[in-house]
């Protein structure tokens, strides 16, 4: 029992940087992810679910946000030991790779989908707790890995309403880019700080362009508040480097290079379409030059394209992007992004392109932490609440959802037979509830109906018992009606009408398909 | 990157009391969660999905757990707000209750389903995080709402596969038990502590049988291990009481007392099968004498009894029982459980009755804490992973779950050949997956196939592409052959053959169906 008596009463708010989820909100995003997993599952990934709660030291300091290794989770102390709620998806996976290393497969393919938290300052549309939806290959060193879930990707993107064209896996590798620092001379222990600055400053290249990222690479950059950014402190030299590799694909080319492009390759489309891919393998393979691990990287991204167009994967839906760098420090081999490519307007109203909803890549040291063993793996992670949002932003799912069929109560000492026709109606898969509030206020049921966005009510009274009939009221029409000037089209469907008891579920459900059945 | 140099090698173990759920174990649990969800739609129920985390003031001291009102979450200081996992989904409903009110629909029905944590010592089967699936009304005072959520709990047993007759709801109502307690001369705030123990009491009838539970409600009693639990103290007339109370219905009576009960109600069927319901308000209103609280709890149980007749749920699945008490001390009136009823074996081989799988009732006072106004509310909870093992054991869902069909690779170099392969399976939407691994050992990777439970591998190297041709090796076909003492049965069905390129689709389909076709 409530031993509040004295006590002042809790504040019924949800904790700073938490949110709930509603009806629709919850039913789509499930709907969604049910979608992802039946794609998933065709390629053979096994579904796992690990808690929610992990022990600091299995989860480690892999925080993505990685000038703040040491925060970013909420974390307890419990029977002397530290737990945290999980931050990824792919801490938990390494530990469970490392933990079952004897029973699981191998390679592992799995897929997990489910809230991940992060103890970071909450913002605008940016929350603690939030749903991550991947899919990792463990123990497969070869690229025909990477290959496999660049092309799952592109199917779950289909598979969940996001037409071909509007969309792009673009991939990269990091491995070429090691060999182009090589050559630039960026490589060593010592120069790791730099290495940093470089992949995050190639990262913002989509919101700074390639004069941005030069400036980062160089001596700094400040923003338009004024905040200034250090740089890398490359010389001209190293810079030109980095940005002909950044700008080796199409993203970043201004047309003139386009053009060029198009002469190069006598592929008429380029300007309009991208580049021929196996032209940048070509302009990589010149730029990591004489460097191991470049060629290497090369070499991947070659094998990579031709397993993907081998499967009917082409540049319209997969390219080379040497861009693509990926935030996280623990990629050690190909990297890949899904970005859709269709023009959303921002909060001021102005076009822009609604960006990536997907990322991942290669990581080969995550298991070593646990066994000392390296184990290779690769997997992807998909941008749960983004890409619901350009769902929705494109027409794909609508908030507005269709409510319950009401039986109104007119007669409290007839809850039994209201019953029954609801009983009745859900019987034939027809959505319906009895009102359950006070039934005094008749009004107050129909303004409940309209807030539940209820198609249809059902209205018996004495009379209707007594005659065997119902009033079937058609409340989306009476809403169009009410938003029409002249009621004259409609007059031939009428808003209410009565039917005899038996017809009951027969009209109601003309009335649900749309048809204009009195 | 990992900086474990130094550091000692993290343990690759899930944390004490949670564990990790696999294959099969999430997707069933995810399939049968989506069919209760389809149930709870119909009935007019909306989603909704709290974040696991609530501020500690938020959630309370309402854990079940009346013993202990203080320990039982996991919870941690931030930012100067103690902030806890949720421990059940009834607190965090009262808490958006209130702080939604002016926005919700009211009556509110609404359904959740997720994880939720107890900090409670773990046992065997017992974890610290496990899923439950809610679904309550807030907002209705009428009992036609806990009849319909009476009526929905058998909709949804039948839904996810337990069958009629396997199941029984019982509906109890705590008003009444107040009022036999009235009638004891238990009544009163002074008497708090020895209604608990009677509660505590009636809740053992199952285990202990009616001579245990009377020795509880009097001066106490000693269990098989000889510890010593106290009992309420109570008289042997205040005693028999209660215990013609929780006998009223047919759980605790014996054959002599169901005997009487058939003649009186001229039933035969009521030995087999359960008393009248009317017989049994008769008793219980007799019982109640003239108390106030029990005279209404008696017409409340009335009034369900007769909704719940009149939509067709008669005494097979919906009864009336004393015995029911549900341990939760915020109940307020209706309260209802869902037992199975057919036996299983226990640890040690001896049949036993399943149990519950779910409960709930009504409570008055959970959103009063956040706004001082009495909102009623009923609502129900399912136990998801006990429901799971339900189905089991009754064999509608197994453990063992089809793997892909795996391409494997005798050739390397023609790794975009076996993906072009394993496209078009998919493609047809066969699960089927390259063999990832290092394909040096061809014996591994038909080990791999065995591990996933693959039904089919399709084998081709040089020789096979040359000629156009594919090998199809039937693995299930090889499993019942390596156990079958002859194998003349299968001579009709080869093992492994080989079919055109062109025709692999459509025979791996053909041993998928089962259709002996070679």
């Amino acid at each position: 029992m409530a031993k509040d008596k004295k006590q002042p009463r809790p504040k019924a708010i949800t904790p700073k940087g938490f949110r709930d989820y509603f009806g629709a909100e919850v039913t789509q995003r499930a709907e969604m992810l049910s979608k992802i997993a039946a794609v998933y599952h065709r390629y053979g990934f096994d579904a796992l679910e690990t808690s929610a709660v992990e022990t600091v030291d299995a989860l480690g300091k892999f925080l993505p946000d990685v000038d703040r290794p040491n925060e970013g989770v909420f974390a307890w102390e419990e029977d002397k030991d530290w737990l945290a709620l999980r931050y990824d998806m792919t801490a938990p996976l390494a530990r469970v790779a490392a933990q079952y290393r004897n029973d699981l497969p191998s390679p592992y393919r799995r897929y997990t989908m489910g809230p991940v938290w992060r103890n970071e300052k909450p913002g605008p549309g940016r929350f603690r707790q939030f749903y991550q939806c991947d899919a990792d290959t463990v123990g497969a060193a070869s690229v025909a890995a990477d290959a496999e879930i660049c092309a799952m990707l592109a199917d779950t993107l289909e598979a969940v309403g996001i037409e071909r064209g509007d969309y792009v896996v673009r991939v990269n590798n990091r491995k070429v880019l090691n060999g182009v620092m090589e050559v630039a001379g960026l490589s060593g222990d010592e120069k790791a700080a730099e290495r940093g600055i470089v992949l995050r400053a190639i990262d913002k290249l989509d919101r700074l362009g390639v004069e941005g990222v030069r400036a980062l690479l160089g001596e700094g950059r400040a923003d338009d508040s004024g905040d200034y950014t250090k740089g890398a402190g490359l010389t001209p030299a190293q810079a030109d480097t980095i940005v002909d590799f950044v700008t080796a694909g199409a993203n970043g080319l201004d047309e003139g290079v386009i053009d060029l492009i198009e002469e190069a390759t006598d592929f008429p489309g380029a300007a309009s379409n991208l580049p021929d891919q196996s032209l940048v393998l070509k302009r990589l393979n010149d730029l990591v030059g004489s460097s191991e691990i470049g060629r290497a990287g090369v070499e991947e991204l070659e094998t990579i394209a031709n397993l993907l167009s081998a499967q009917g994967y082409g540049s319209d839906r997969i390219v080379i992007d040497p861009s693509v760098v990926r935030g996280l420090g623990y990629y050690t081999g190909p990297v890949y992004e899904a970005e859709l490519t269709f023009e959303i307007k921002d909060e001021k109203g102005r076009p822009r392109n609604f960006g990536s909803v997907a990322g991942g890549g290669r990581y080969d040291d995550l298991v070593k932490r646990f066994t000392g063993q390296e184990v290779p793996a690769t997997g992807v992670s998909i941008g749960v609440d983004r890409l619901l949002a350009a769902l929705h932003a494109k027409g794909r799912i609508t908030t507005d959802t269709q409510g319950p069929v009401i039986v109104t109560v007119m007669d409290r000492d007839r809850m039994a037979d209201y019953q029954t026709m609801v009983a009745e109606l859900r019987n034939a898969s027809i959505r319906a509830e009895v009102y359950l509030g006070n039934p005094k206020n008749f009004g107050n049921q129909l303004k409940y109906a309209d807030k539940r966005n209820s198609p249809v009510a059902i209205i018996a009274g004495g009379d209707e018992f007594e005659a065997g009939k119902v009033q079937i009221k058609d409340l989306y029409l009476g809403a169009k009606i009410a938003e029409s000037a002249s009621a004259d089209e409609w007059k031939d469907r009428p808003q209410q009408f009565e039917v005899s008891r038996d017809e009951m579920v027969t009209k109601v459900r003309a009335i649900l398909n749309g048809q204009a059945d009195g």
